[in-house]
Formats: structure tokens, sequence, C-alpha cells
């Protein structure tokens, strides 16, 4: 729990932004249906309030990864379908039926396990079947298929409703894996009884009608990364976060700065030191190679990323803007992201993930945001 | 809140071995005292026990990074003295006072703000004043030590407890920084009113007796990372990570792995997908770099890290070690945080900070430990 005027930092959430990117996703893809996937506390923007907002706009179907992120979303969202992509581990089926949450089920022996357990209780319980086509990670393969068409008694006792695939390079639209997985799908899906089809997360959506199938599953585009990274990014921007100034220190050669003495300072010039570290997801490796936005300018950040501190080089700004308790901004309008991604060498998912406890942290609704 | 028996992974605290590290340290640097240092909540080692378990052994001063980690701590720890480095923002001291914290003044401002708000009540109360000598992020600088001089006002008004600085080329024996703050150090808490000091963390500890003065406040080492580099480490290991199998997956060329299909299997093998990803502190850069334990053996991390999930090559153990429900130790005896840093590209810090809210998380006293 933080207190806004306690924190070191702000992180906004404009949920309306999130609805609408839902929305234009749902526009590019109709009649395909939209899933939203909600994982990892929806990227970090809290699954309990992004959740109820696209229920709210419509959005009747969502997926998490673990059994506990289902969990947790069935208290917020009593009526719409939850996907969990991890699967039941061995023992948990009856928690899966108990919170209505369908499993995806990612191999023979996930899928014997919920045969097993189903024929234990009273009709066929729901399940989504997942159909490797190329990742290697989860997912009943080819040889696997081959077996389970020996097994009828298996599929007789769970009731699929979904096949499901994952793209492994979605984010390059020329990729030869593309069309290969999407041959793949389609002929190891054709194996099984008829059901719905899903095989495209957010960079799927952007690769054509070929391949929506009956329903998408974006997750990174509802939250304003870029799916298609060789054109400008569709999507709004849904995330703000800013930094306090702690301090701002008059500095001149031949001064250091920060842990290791990484950043000589060459002349004079000011430095804000703002109240966010890599404990806050602001990753050690933006130091010397990341920026904050103040006042329109793009201020560098100089030496290495502390735990709890970052350091900026704000000479070009006047005290008037440069001052303690002004915030910068880590992330917003002149910073998305996928920007910052590219300064710390990862990708925004990975920004979002780490997004740190400490942020205060509020949601609000695009007219709110100013 | 996560279930042992649903988490994908479980993360296990000994609380024996902090402690047994504060006992180390404490008998190094006597007669020097040993405040732990529990900011970021305990380094993502969950501070609300960490700090009790410390308190229980005699370490009666702590330090936090900011004022809503001192309210929380305050809760647990009734007694104990805590620092919070960030310091006041306007218009947060009487929250201070409330709670019992002394803050750290990094600045002029910061002092004078405490000053003043200290005018308006009764009695002088505590702090401590951080003097800059050489990191440039936090602190009071030399310059502003002298217009200070000027102001006797301000000084009397606040009650000095303790003076502090940062070392910040600690972890590097023989680097001249170390000397020169040193003697800055000293130079400069002269010119102020005598009162305890401190300037070492962690590797300040092991730089020899000079660096002690009255306290030191050891982080990382408390939590097992090595305070000394360049020498094995002296610290008890305190963390232990295990991820669960999920699947077992048989594979031979030409197939990839992963997103962006980055790791190409070269002969028949067997990988193993394990329900831990970069949401869960696993960083993405141990893509194709990092590294699992598994029945006494190391295997290599194949293809990119997911967001909750990541691929091993299990091919050198047999189907009895390497199977569905099996946990891989990610951190442990045999691969600790330092090595895990390595293979990611950062230090030990960032690897426990990160550490998610997805595991399960449990402290155990030593003996507990089989």
């Amino acid at each position: 729990m933080t207190n806004p005027s306690h924190a070191g930092s702000l992180l906004t959430v404009d949920l309306a932004a999130i609805v609408a990117n839902w929305r234009l996703i749902a526009q590019g893809v109709a009649p395909a249906k939209v899933a939203a996937v909600v994982k990892a506390d929806a990227y970090g923007l809290g699954a309990a309030r992004v959740a109820p907002a696209l229920a709210a706009a419509g959005c009747d179907t969502f997926v998490v990864a673990t059994l506990d992120e289902g969990i947790a979303l069935r208290t917020v969202l009593p009526e719409p379908v939850i996907f969990v992509l991890n699967g039941p581990l061995p023992g948990t089926e009856g928690e899966f039926l108990a919170h209505a949450l369908i499993p995806v089920l990612n191999s023979l022996a996930q899928l014997t396990g919920w045969a097993n357990f189903a024929r234990a209780g009273s009709g066929a319980p729901a399940a989504a079947l997942h159909i490797d086509t190329g990742m290697n990670r989860l997912g009943i393969d080819e040889l696997e298929l081959e077996r389970l068409a020996g097994r009828p008694d298996v599929l007789a006792r769970v009731r699929p409703v979904l096949a499901l695939s994952h793209l492994a390079c979605a984010d390059e639209r020329s990729h030869p894996m593309n069309a290969e997985q999407l041959a793949r799908f389609t002929r190891l899906a054709g194996q099984l009884p008829a059901m719905p089809m899903s095989l495209a997360a957010s960079g799927g959506c952007f690769l054509g009608r070929a391949f929506h199938f009956d329903m998408v599953r974006p997750g990174a585009a509802l939250y304003g990364l870029n799916p298609t990274p060789d054109r400008p990014n569709p999507m709004a921007q849904v995330v703000r976060l800013q930094g306090k100034i702690l301090q701002v220190r008059d500095v001149d050669s031949p001064r250091t700065v920060g842990y290791g003495a990484t950043h000589r300072v060459t002349g004079p010039g000011r430095i804000a030191t703002v109240a966010v570290g890599y404990a806050d997801g602001w990753f050690r490796s933006l130091g010397n190679r990341g920026h904050a936005m103040l006042g329109g300018v793009k201020v560098p950040l100089v030496g290495r990323v502390s735990m709890d501190l970052a350091c900026f080089d704000v000479s070009a700004l006047p005290p008037e803007i440069a001052h303690p308790g002004a915030l910068v901004d880590l992330i917003g309008a002149g910073q998305t992201v996928d920007d910052v991604a590219a300064d710390a060498g990862t990708i925004g998912y990975e920004i979002l993930t780490a997004l740190g406890a400490r942020h205060h942290r509020r949601w609000i609704s695009g007219e709110d945001a100013a």
C-alpha cells in the first residue's frame, strides 16, 4: 500500500485507453472474438482493475497463466470465461472446477490427468487443447496427437471448447515461421473433433485474416505496446510513470556520479536525483543509457541506476523546472514503454511486468487524464 | 497470495542464515554496531519476516529507503531505531515523527525543512545527516556544508544522531575512491558537531577498521551476496528458488525453441518447460545464457525466456529425474544469486529485488532447511 504524497513515483494506468485498444482490435478481427490476456497481473497494470473495465466494455473471455491468477480473477469477474494457460498441476484439477476456470491442456499427460479427473465427476468439464506448432515450449505435439488418435476414450471424457497455438515470430511480419505455423495448426487441429480455434496473440492480430480463426488473444497490444514493430504503433498509450526529484545538485568536473563512478562530469551542470531505482523495475541496464522527459526536454540518465534512485543530467533546464519535488516522466507521451525497453536492451513486456510495488498506482478513464 | 501446490515456483528464505551473516559482520566490525538494511522489502525477501528475525538476534537499528517502508516496518518492530534514507518529501515530516522514524537529511533544503518543522513542535527531533563524499547522488556536499556553517540556527533546531555517507566503489578493494571518500568524510564531518558516524555498507565492512566508524549498514551481505567479489564469498547462502517442470518434450533437429526461434535443436534430446518467466523476475537477459540445477547437473536455459515460462535442455538427465512436477533449482547451493546475476549481465542486488510475487514464499530457520 502506498500513499501518493509519500511515494517517490506515480504510476497512472489509463483504463479507457486499454478499452480503446481492445475495441480497435475487435474492429480489425471481426467476426473473430477478442479475449483479453491479463496474466502476470495484467502485465503489471493490475488485473483487478483492468479486467472489470474490459468486461464492462463487452469482453467476455479472459486469459491468465496460472491457477492462482485464475482464482483471483474469478473474485472480480463472476461471469466471464477464464482460460488458464499453464494448465493443471497434478492434484489441482478440483480447484479449476470449483472456480469455473478452463484449463489449457498442454500435453498428453495433462489431458489424461484431466480425463481421469473428469471420469470421477459428473459431466465432461470444459478444457482447451494447446497444439504445439513450433514453439516447443508447451503444447501437444504431432507425435502426441497421433498417440491421442488411438485413445478415443480420453478425448470422450473431456469437453474441448478451444484449440489454440502460439506463434513464435508474429512480431516479424515476413518471418517464414508464421505461414508454417499457420499451416501446421490447421492440419493438426483437423485431426481433432471440430472446435473453435485460436492462434493469434497481439502480433498475430495484425498478420491478416487467415491468422484470426475464431478468437484472438491480445495482451501486449491492449497495454499500448507496438504489435507491429516495423510500422508506427496503432495502439493508444496506456501507462504513465512519473518519478519525484529528491534533490538537484550543482556539479563540475572532475566529479563522478553514482556507484562505480561510471559517469564523469565534464563541466558545470546540474544533476537531479529521482526516487526510482532498479528495485522499482527501472532496470539497472538503463545506467548511462536511459532517459526521462522534463519540461518537454529529454534528459539523459547518468551513472548507474541504484536500488532506489537514478540520476539525470538536467543542465539544459532552469531551476524553476528542475527542482526538488518536480515530477519527471519516465514513461509517458514523450517516451513510450517500447522506447524504455530499447534503452534497457529488452522488450516492452518485461518493462511492464517489472513495474515495482512502490509506485503509487492510480487508474483513470481517459477524461480524468489531465 | 500463493498456494504452494498451485504455485509454479517456491522461494525459500533462510532466516537463520541471515542472522548468521549479521553475526559474522558484527564479529568483524566490533565495537562498531551493525544496522540492518531492509529497504526494498529486505531486497525482495520480506522485511516483515527478515527484520523481526534480526531484532530477535539483537539487531536494534534498521535502515529503509522510503517513508512507506518505514511505516510498514514500524508495525512489526515497535522498539528499534529506523532510519529512512530518502528523507522527508515536503509535507511528510509529521509522519516521520508519528511513527518514530529518523529521516536521513540529504540536502540543505531537507535540513531546513526539518528544522522549520521542528520549530513548530516541542523538542528537537532526531535526524541523520548525509554528507556526500563523491556519489553526487544524494547528500549534503562541501558547498552546502559551508553555507550551513553560517546558519547555526538551523543545526540548533535538529538533533543530529548520525552522520553518514556512501562509498561509490567499495566492491573494488583497491579503487582509489575508497581512501579519498574516507578522508573526505572524516574532514567534512569534522565541520559538524560531534556525532556517531557511518560510512560502510556491505562492501565497506570488509575494507578494514578505518571504514567502520561507529556503525556499519550491510544489506546485500546479509542476504548472501558476496561483499568481496575478488575473494571467496564469506557469507552463508540465504535464498533457494525452485521452479516446477510443467512438461518434458522429446525434440530433434530441425526444431527451434521459444519466441524468435533463437535456439536451434541440433539432434535428439529433451526440453523441460519450467513455470518461471521474466514476469517472475527470471530476467529475459538469461535467454540462451542462464542455467538451472537438476539432479546435481547444471542444465542450460535454451531459447528466449517467456513471460511465464523458461525452457531447459535436460537431455543429460533420465526421465526419472527430469519429469513433469519435478523441481529445478534456479537459485540454490549449486547456483548462487551472484552466479545468476553474472549470467544475466547484472548484479545480485537486482536479481533479489526483482523476485516476483508469484513465487510461493516460505521462511525457514536453518534446521527446517532439509
